[in-house]
């Protein structure tokens, strides 16, 4: 049994990214852009909408405040002010799932965010705070291993560790940053094969090959990308036919 | 017996515009900006702890996006885009309510948007769409005899009808614009005086001097500027002694 | 002899909307965001390096601050502050133009703003008195008969009216508003024969059939929809097979 | 002879932080804000007519963008985005120094800029390439040591080293992070006695005593807090009694 989840609602206002009705059909959970890297209220409630009709599970993906670097720009945010700041994009989206016939259900950091709270214990923890401002139940999806899971669970949130079938990892188990040479997986054959590998085995190659014991609860597909949802859908459809269960984590 | 209302937390990151420790210790409702025409995370989250330890009432003062205008400049926002914005600010705010023990319990629009809703009924009709998206019972705050307040009443939210004591109104019970001449009542005597004629008698003298009947339920006193927390006070204390209760609005 | 004008650099950040690489070979003059309603700094630089590159001239389109709207919310901005806006917009875009070894050569307002300045002189004022402190001999593009083109005249700047080919005409000349049915002329042929009777006879039929005298010196076209940029092309190779040169404005 | 410079226009809209008319009858050269931490364009108009009228020189003070925390929260922008950015504000602000019949004739970045080009090559060299972008003559204001002003002079730049008589220096000549205990001077009368002997000997006593070398030709100011203004006029008064001539460098 696995989750799949991907990234919606990524447009602002006249600017489009991800075809999030097509997504919809294919992920059982939606990180949602609220605001701060990108995501107007239409969207926002929109994607809600669509969501909650096709019962996928609703994410808040909290960001830097950051529109013009589309959260990629890692940020020395204090502490207080990205507590606060997590917080208010987790409200902001609440209002729309809640208008839906749902809720918030998870929280997952975007971009240079996601990537800093695997190791900053700071940021991580500011994180952690503003989930527990908001809601002191709420999951949150992000690396295994990462600090930001370790301090959700000693805050008593469920951490949801999730891996990425398109994305090369390090010898450590973190991802080989964007921009680095071999970062991104593009045979889309090899994306499905080891969407199933990670699925069934919990295992997946490394850069170099060794093999990794990655225990994900969650695979990130992405959908900002010209076939990327076809793409989505044949990991979906091959996980199941290798008999996965793709349902939302519990 | 009369609420008095004043606008808090219209700073913005380095920038302050109210005193809010000093207001909250006068008024028992805080209309408390959400982040568009001013209100940052932080800011909120402080107010709304401090109006919580103090059992003062936490409104949304939602506004028009434009952190450059303060909100003050009108503008023509098609009404799916205003319903959405004005609940996102709704649900942004109530996380930090929820947080601090207490939830948002009124909304009072901000500025040009107070402005317009009072005779644009597409836009009146946008802001209810948009509180009735957060919360089916939330009262609005508004001006007496405003298209916002019976569509308010009209959708079954509580129409909460407030005055201005230190504000003119003409002969048909509206404001004199700012920036218009006499727009202001800058005699703090003359406003103490004002409110308490509002608040037991429900009259108010027009701009030119023909009584009007403002059946208010709450006052709204200012606190961006030097003196007007002081002011502010002497309102509070001088209604107390002519036999007004004041408590917030039910 | 006509001047073919686009809009160009609507992006932002990570979003991409025209077509800028493929617009600058069919365009002689680019209207290029400038940071308010679209256009982020390095989108700017690139699109005068790539403009200046092809000999195609560079104009400000100046906007409202409105990114989450687009520059399509009209807005009630006081006079002061509209000019020191376009003064701002035209100053950060003229860096890149003048790094490129060109410069600003125009200014056409974008969105609401140029509809807004058709009628409304205040604010048509306020936006000439922006184009005068930043450069007291630059063209002002818009809507023949505007008073945005009025006021450039008489302030000695020169005005230069343009036509839509794939925009309805009123009986009175004005634009048929987007949203109403038959706004646009989507029927590319159409679009075409348009654009050869304006250039060459100066004649557009109205939205009712009546013949309009438009005395257009540039034809606006659209880049920003699948196959606007082969329908672009299209007009520009009728327009020159038709004996018309398409050039600049002077 | 040295050069005294502060931070102007540092409001956004309704917020006020700098005392810019008290200021500008004390400094030679005004750091104006250009957008991006701070600094409307009504603002940047004013301030440059103001400071062209009174011969006060006028700089570019560049900033990440970042007005929610005013350009102090350090940022990983990369660097053509960041060249890009600092061209856009500095020809934002020209254009109102033009129309005031001067021009930018400085740059100085701001905040957590400042500080990550005392060490940081790559943004340091970006901030250069952004200077040059604009003006391949402009001088370039910054730490003494700094990579920024080491950058600056490899590229042509003219380079001017600045001392801050009410910040603690580091053994290494480095600032005191603001935060750490000490690390503002408080004392007025030590704040002006280390003006005249950063002026006159160009030495200053380190956080611990030791005596350091600071050539510097401006020496900054502050005037966003009570008493500062007052403050900085006392340290132009007591340098030009001590025989300094405080007067823009060239």
């Amino acid at each position: 049994m696995i989750d799949l989840n991907a990234d919606l609602g990524e447009g602002f206002g006249r600017w489009h990214l991800t075809d999030d009705e097509q997504l919809l059909s294919v992920v059982t959970s939606a990180n949602v852009a609220c605001g701060f890297h990108a995501g107007d209220p239409v969207t926002m409630r929109r994607v809600c909408e669509l969501a909650a009709e096709r019962g996928v599970r609703i994410g808040a993906q909290v960001s830097y405040r950051d529109l013009a670097g589309f959260g990629r720009r890692a940020m020395e945010v204090p502490p207080d002010e990205l507590t606060a700041e997590v917080a208010y994009q987790i409200g902001a989206l609440d209002v729309f799932a809640r208008a839906a016939g749902t809720r918030v259900s998870y929280v997952k950091p975007h971009g240079a965010l996601y990537n800093r709270v695997v190791h900053d214990a700071e940021q991580a923890r500011a994180v952690i705070d503003g989930v527990l401002l908001a809601d002191k139940g709420l999951p949150v999806l992000g690396l295994p291993g990462s600090r930001l899971l370790e301090l959700a669970e000693g805050a008593g949130l469920p951490a949801v560790p999730e891996a990425f079938a398109d994305r090369a990892y390090t010898e450590e188990g973190t991802l080989v940053p964007r921009g680095q040479e071999g970062a991104l997986v593009t045979d889309p054959e090899a994306v499905v094969a080891r969407s199933v590998t990670l699925a069934r085995a919990g295992v997946v190659a490394s850069h170099s090959g060794t093999p990794l014991a990655i225990h994900a609860r969650s695979l990130c597909v992405h959908g900002d990308t010209p076939g990327a949802v076809d793409l989505a859908r044949r990991v979906r459809e091959r996980l199941e036919a290798s008999g996965v269960r793709v349902e939302a984590f519990t």
